[in-house]
């Protein structure tokens, strides 16, 4: 098993975390995106959206999308619910991840930290503010209910939120303004096998 | 069981073709966003991101993204294969669904159609063509080799795909440089218990 990835990505260090809680042997392999590794007519012909982490099981076998491939590598395990409205719930986090976090607080911490707040973006990194502090206060009146996002026990959808959140404060969001959410991500980082971004 | 929604949203749409195709019984709540419906305290105690579609299944038991909730409807019918890697395919068109194609395509016929098109929002309008005719770039690809999206048979994912794409020319996307997608829309709406969007 093959996973493509840059582990300064959180999308692709979401796969890592969960390979190292689960202890799934791996071979992985860095992609460098600034370096046109996913643009490539190899690369583009293991995933033709050109983007990673990208799972490989074997020749022709592949899975893109982060969220996908962190539940196919935790099925069968206490990492995914079997039952049906758990596991529904475990993926409107995932869905929620996708489309109301990630594209304002990934892309607010990539304008500040990789672009380092060039005077051409400073106004898209401000308008995303706004957008990562509603998705941050979704997660706050959750986490001040239930210790994880989907109840009572850790799921891939924890580990989906957590890829950015435990950076957000990269992308300018101060999370002493949530307390539940640092609460969780100290429960997340006190796992026997967890392991840092970097 | 009670869906709130607007059959003009696409995300809401995929909710009521699913319950068409399934023949699944349900009482549908029209909601307003322009009239404020979904930013009211009633709504956001029902679901704190403000959103719909959501899905009531009893009281206080609730499920909003329309992926999710598609997931869970179809969960033991032959709409969601059972086989976990077949299972993860659907799940990353999914994921591929609201992260590379509705971002782009729903919003750019959002501006077009429902704003019809103001000045200033001309120049976000034209930004949008570009991502969204890769993303449908990707599905031609997958779609020139396998009927469906994720193989031999129709599954969620092409009900998550179909709401936006069958409706992309509200958007500026011409389908016809995308014979494959025109084939399998076709192909969808043959179904016997197909229903339109309007
Ligand atoms: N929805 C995707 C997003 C993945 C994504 O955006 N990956 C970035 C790195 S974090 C990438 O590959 N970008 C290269 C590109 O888009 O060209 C997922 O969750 O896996
Ligand atoms: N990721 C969500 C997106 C839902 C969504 O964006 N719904 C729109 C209507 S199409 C909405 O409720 N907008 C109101 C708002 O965001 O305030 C899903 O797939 O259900």
């Amino acid at each position: 098993m093959k996973i493509y990835g840059d582990i300064q990505s959180g999308n692709c260090y979401k796969i890592k975390l969960l390979c190292s809680l689960l202890e799934i042997e791996h071979e992985w392999v860095h992609i460098d995106i600034i370096a046109g590794d996913t643009s490539n007519t190899e690369f583009l012909e293991k995933n033709p959206n050109g983007k990673i982490p990208l799972l490989e099981l074997g020749i022709g076998k592949y899975l893109s999308e982060s969220n996908a491939i962190l539940n196919y590598l935790a099925a069968g395990s206490e990492l995914l619910p079997t039952d049906t409205f758990e596991l529904a719930k475990v993926q409107q986090w995932q869905f929620f991840e996708q489309y109301s976090h990630e594209p304002y607080i990934a892309v607010a911490r990539f304008i500040a930290r990789y672009l380092g707040l060039p005077k051409e973006r400073k106004e898209e990194y401000d308008a995303k503010q706004a957008g990562g502090h509603k998705a941050l206060a979704v997660m706050e009146q959750q986490l001040s209910t239930t210790p994880y996002l989907a109840g009572e026990l850790l799921t891939t959808a924890d580990i989906s939120l957590y890829g950015y959140t435990h950076v957000a404060h990269e992308g300018g969001f101060d999370l002493k303004e949530y307390p539940s959410v640092l609460a969780w991500i100290n429960r997340i980082q006190k796992n026997q096998h967890y392991i840092g971004m970097l």
